[in-house]
């Protein structure tokens, strides 16, 4: 059932879109952060008093059209301990407001680490007799790097709480390919099995040929990662038919997205770089499975900082930057 | 100079050991959670303030005869934002003893995002006119499934700061050859470059023939990360021959450690898997250079929770199995 209430939720408001709430301090109205300037000093328990009103103010605006927020945990981080007070109060808001909150974390370990994790986002701390929530998120996102070790213990606590996970397939980002797209021998020489011997033909980005007809003997990493986080979590399917361990799709890279979206048939993707990285709607329209289901597109800050572009107070610039957004994913996807 | 300080640390307490400081709470002796739990009943927070007079209680008997401690931030995160405040008060207590204080975090992100990780536990936030530091760590693990643009960053302020980070390169866990072994041409298909043409050989866990005379052609996802971390920092070498981009090098494989350690001649390890996870002072050995230098080994439930095996307190059980840990790290090295 993992991801089914975001499913749902993306349904109710025909929207398939994610606002990732990425609190630079540089995205925040200099009025607001003087307000708790001139009350805490230049401090960073001053800054994240300022990112929990900023964010609040997002959430007030947005929850009635966009069906779930993206905190960047790293924003938070850098602000100390005060920073997770306002991570934590930011993910309790947007859940009493009904969004589905993803936390972008990337997280990754093994064992009894990853568990922890787990335990942090997903589940709840076992304290004396209690059962203690620290973070109250929906989904999480995490790197498969260390193998199924690291992503296990998350997919038991998705199927106890109902919750889900994203592992990293393919990046947006300019350098994604540097690892991801190594092409590897299919059967995995891992396993003392042959490499094939026939040369992989070029294609844009020096992934293999996407629309070849003749399935090549390699494949790029990225897609390995992919086809493992599928297997690993195959008994998760719920009513729509993904399992709880989604995909992160780069927009930027829409050939790939077609064909991981061919071949990973029950993976839910969350697909970055629309907006400000180059994505367009038509390339993150990619991610969606033919009935217009199994994806969220993310935009950061081209909604939360919509304000430093087009004037106004934020609230208003960005609900309506989100309101723009809805329309062309709408249009892409013809709704 | 980023591990310059760390080399000395060790030089100076001949002792090549970082302790893990992994606070799941069943390491903790029930009297002092009791003592907590009695004031603020059982909660995060109880479990909080536990966790830091544990760590503080290890610190103290630790820290003239081990040079670092490696707190692990799942642990601390899995007490919501008290565990913030844990984690924030125990790298302080412990650099002000003066250890060196590596963040296992295992982050990872792109641009503005892995540069405010970067800020978060390297470097300062700016906040109007002041810096201030969020937490003060002196390295931090990353993962580097997203090529180039995720590690930059965190090189930035390790030159900066004199600071370090350690990517994952090859775990300790047993998953860890799922993705970390798969096998990749030389020369990187990626480029357009053709897939050599002959077989692997076939070699204890999948990986290339490392004892081989001939180079072979391929290549594990292992390597070409270590390689590219080792290409992207060139500039940062320090005194002892040591980039600021470090790699995390599991005990557990030591025919891959050698065939590393050979290889990245101017990449610092951090060696996990030493103890509890099976490995022993002689694999742990093979990550040191000739000169005895370039590695720490770590070890954490064995050392934090020696109490439950040993009995006593938890202080005591903790300092005499760091003793026998240095010690056997020094004669498998030969000190």
């Amino acid at each position: 059932m993992s991801f089914a209430r975001l499913q749902e939720k993306i349904d109710e408001l025909q929207n398939p879109t994610v606002v990732g709430l990425d609190p630079d301090l540089a995205h925040i109205p200099e009025a607001i952060l003087e307000k708790y300037y001139k009350e805490h000093g230049e401090t960073l328990e001053a800054a994240s008093l300022a990112v929990t009103e900023f964010n609040f103010g997002l959430i007030d605006v947005l929850y009635e059209i966009v069906p779930a927020v993206k905190p960047q945990s790293a924003f938070y981080e850098a602000l100390g301990p005060f920073g997770a007070v306002s991570l934590q109060k930011t993910c309790e808001y947007a859940k009493k407001k009904g969004m589905y909150v993803i936390l972008d974390g990337k997280r990754n370990d093994i064992g009894s680490t990853a568990a922890a994790y787990s335990t942090a986002y997903l589940g709840a701390t076992k304290v004396g007799s209690k059962e203690c929530i620290a973070y109250n998120t929906d989904a999480l996102t995490v790197n498969a790097y260390l193998g199924s070790d690291g992503i296990k213990p998350f997919i038991e606590n998705a199927v106890k709480y109902e919750k889900a996970i994203f592992a990293l397939v393919k990046t947006s980002n300019p350098s994604a390919g540097e690892l991801q797209d190594k092409l590897i021998g299919q059967g995995g020489q891992g396993d003392g099995s042959p490499c094939p011997t026939e040369e992989p033909s070029p294609c844009s980005r020096g992934t293999v040929p996407l629309s070849s007809e003749e399935p090549s003997p390699y494949l790029p990493l990225y897609t390995m990662v992919g086809d493992l986080m599928e297997e690993i979590s195959k008994n998760t399917i719920d009513i729509n038919g993904y399992t709880c361990v989604g995909a992160v799709v780069g927009a930027t890279y829409p050939e790939e997205a077609e064909f991981l979206r061919e071949r990973l048939k029950h993976t839910f993707f969350l697909v970055p770089g629309y907006g400000a990285q180059g994505g367009s709607a038509e390339s993150a329209a990619k991610s969606f499975d033919k009935n217009k289901k199994g994806a969220i597109v993310n935009s950061s800050r081209a909604i939360i900082a919509a304000w430093k572009k087009h004037g106004g107070d934020y609230e208003t610039a960005a609900r309506e930057e989100a309101l723009r957004m809805r329309d062309e994913l709408r249009k892409a996807l013809k709704y």
